[in-house]
């Protein structure tokens, strides 16, 4: 399907503050990019490079004042995600060398820390998807999904103690009970056609049957409209804004997610 | 300066064919991508990576028939081209790992064989960024700039035999000529607003004084307007379109740049 | 001058264990590798990949039964480290694009929760060099260094806490504490020659004046002495060994860094 | 087969001179290296890092004077290539992104030239495989392999007008034959043990079947007992030295490759 995405943003600047944006989405094997705008406010020289993710990240530096972001794109997205019921683990000698990172610990995501846990919540489940299935239906029915619930990332423990939490701490969650199996997961930030409320969105995906897949606790079905933004191991490596200095927030944000179409 | 930048093509394919594209310029230090058009007629499915030169490329199989590629963009670019004369000579010892790939000789740009020339057209000059400029002016004033004179690209040699030839060919020429004389230099495929005619345009950067300068022997001064699409080696790296299987050359090309503005 | 590095592990394996070993420690810039043993028994396949953070890695299956590992070297090292009392502080915008990760919270280093006190650590030093030498001074003097005091890595908030740690937890406090005054600082793991009791050991380099500089709050001074085996973000990047599946400590092991001589 | 390897250079040097050195073998999914010598005498200042095709590279300054390079390892090693008669050719769309590079025509293989004799080589064998073991065999049959014919390296359409050449000669030709009719190729340089006169050799690698293989057009058969040093898209770019500024020779170079053993 072909999506209409946009996302605005205003900061009040006190003080000129580094910035490192991520809000160019890539085109992929996923997802075509045909059309995009990426407007800033007043605007400033951007330098734009790709970081050790594969993700585009652009670093600025936001005068003191009112500061804009506006971007916006026309992607063709798959119409439903690929789903593989009974795809295999995959044995940690056969990853590709670059899948191995996801297999670690990471700020948000204590993968350390859950082995056992993951193991009740898998058991009976067929090694690889099936198992990666079993803990995304744990998520939905443990972990109430609570937008606006909190602003900064929690952890993985902070969200199993907290039994609830928006998008992306429930992705933490997942993510880290899936490395605790030796299954590599990373998380995705990004666009959802649907979402509700409308705002950027957060899920992970899981290295199993020798490709990634997606999961998303935080929806009933696994339809599709999905448009990544980036992926990292964890909030960590993959936000929309990295902001250096005195705290910024956005204090006016904006999502839209609507049908778009093939440019002419 | 804003630039728009439009690259349209037509091809008729008669078999499935590979292609890889290189035909969405990328944001950088020296140009940022404010809006982008992407449009392939028939919508095909395209992988898009970043090769080892950092360029983004699109890889699709254009199916038979007519197949049309249509990209435009709006691009902030600088209004003058930064020179600096008297920029020094970088010693070997000193290049950043990366560099280095750019003192070897590569397909068209055979910089084993011009050590001799090179050394008496730079004679008198100070080591760097001035050697540079007098391998400019050599070319300015020995191979004829000829637009159209050759779809294929030349080699160095050949050029330096046949003494005309188009932008690629003068680049091809400039860049052995630095290379012969431990100057890394690299080929630039991308546009070039007040080109006459106008078409894709190729020019070659050289690094000296501790970063990468532009440097076009087809133009009489070193204006501004420039953006570029890729880098590499030479025309076998950088190439804005590659084709694999029986040869299909576009038979309907535009270009247009024209002064842009800012997006609102 | 020239060190003779040298470790031996061995597991009692119960099943195939896959592994990722970083024993290998590479030339570069700081160290010249002349000579190198690496054994495994009994051998096994190995498949050695680059990973993200430039760390050569070993991938392996171990058999059930015995598995010993032993790697030797003879390695020129600096006889002092480099120290730059005054190098100041890089801003953020200034950064190579490489380094901006190690600016990021990380498993082990919850670098966002660390900005009041490291302010207050470093109340008075010169931005960049100094404060990190503050750092460094503050945690020699509030965190007890006490080896084997724990086996897993601890985090830095958990370090704080207990106040006291293994070479390791208190490189990651530093790492912390510097990261969340903007200062990007990384984990190095290696051998150091006279450490007490002798074991591998592990430090912490921070990026000021333009490139990284090594500090450690283990030592009263910092002499020479450093054989770096890996880098990353924390322990959860660089571990000389990973393993995966049950877990499987090694019952031997033995390190010995001593003086060496230039291979003959 | 466990094999111990040894390469002595001698220069004798007029001016300090930039060398980038190609000696370390790496170890991999081919072979392991364990056991490694590198010396230089005197002994100067190295800097390695890994260049864009994975090779581990050292730079240093040569100074004044006689200046030696000793490098000697113990590498486990094939018994025999990998053969896979009827491995298909793979289509240029499912190539992965990092093997494209090796399709284009190179400094000294001008795979662009090639097209029509490298279609009347391959008439009649299966697609993939079959096709480069075509190649090699009109190789062996109409290029005389010349050990020490020349020293500087020829292009593989000069290899084709002259009709003999050393290993890398024939390798080059073998490439472009190769890349004309869209199967990857790319340059092995290393060791062969029982090579004839004993030497550093060169071969080449056909992706095939999902993989890289091995092809020598200089021997009866493909037995094993390769060990690689560097891999490239031809000699430009992997070269066991590579030297800058006056030309220095080695005046004195021995290689030596006798069974080994298994280090103890």
């Amino acid at each position: 399907m072909w999506l209409h995405t946009r996302c605005d943003m205003a900061f009040d600047i006190s003080v000129p503050t580094p910035f490192v944006l991520m809000l160019r989405p890539r085109s992929g094997a996923q997802q075509w990019v045909a059309r995009e705008e990426y407007r800033l406010t007043p605007h400033v020289p951007v330098h734009e490079f790709t970081d050790g993710f594969g993700n585009l990240c652009q670093r600025l530096v936001a005068p003191p004042g009112r500061f804009t972001i506006h971007t916006a794109a026309e992607v063709k997205t798959a119409d439903f995600l690929d789903r593989a019921p009974g795809a295999p683990f995959v044995e940690i000698q056969l990853l590709p060398d670059n899948v191995l990172a996801y297999l670690l610990p990471s700020r948000y995501c204590e993968a350390d820390r859950f082995g056992q846990m993951a193991t009740e919540i898998v058991a009976g489940a067929a090694p690889g998807y099936d198992q990666v299935t079993a803990i995304q239906h744990w998520l939905s029915a443990s972990i109430r999904y609570l937008p606006g619930s909190s602003e900064q990332p929690l952890s993985a423990a902070e969200v199993e103690t907290q039994r609830f939490g928006v998008c992306r701490d429930l992705a933490h969650l997942g993510i880290a009970l899936c490395r605790s199996i030796s299954i590599p997961a990373r998380l995705v930030v990004g666009y959802l056609y649907g979402l509700e409320p409308m705002d950027l969105h957060a899920w992970f995906e899981a290295y199993v049957g020798d490709r990634w897949y997606a999961f998303d606790a935080t929806q009933s079905e696994l339809r599709g409209g999905y448009v990544a933004l980036g992926y990292g191991r964890d909030a960590a490596d993959v936000a929309v804004y990295t902001q250096f200095g005195p705290p910024a927030y956005p204090n006016w944000q904006e999502v839209e997610v609507r049908p778009g179409a093939p440019p002419i």
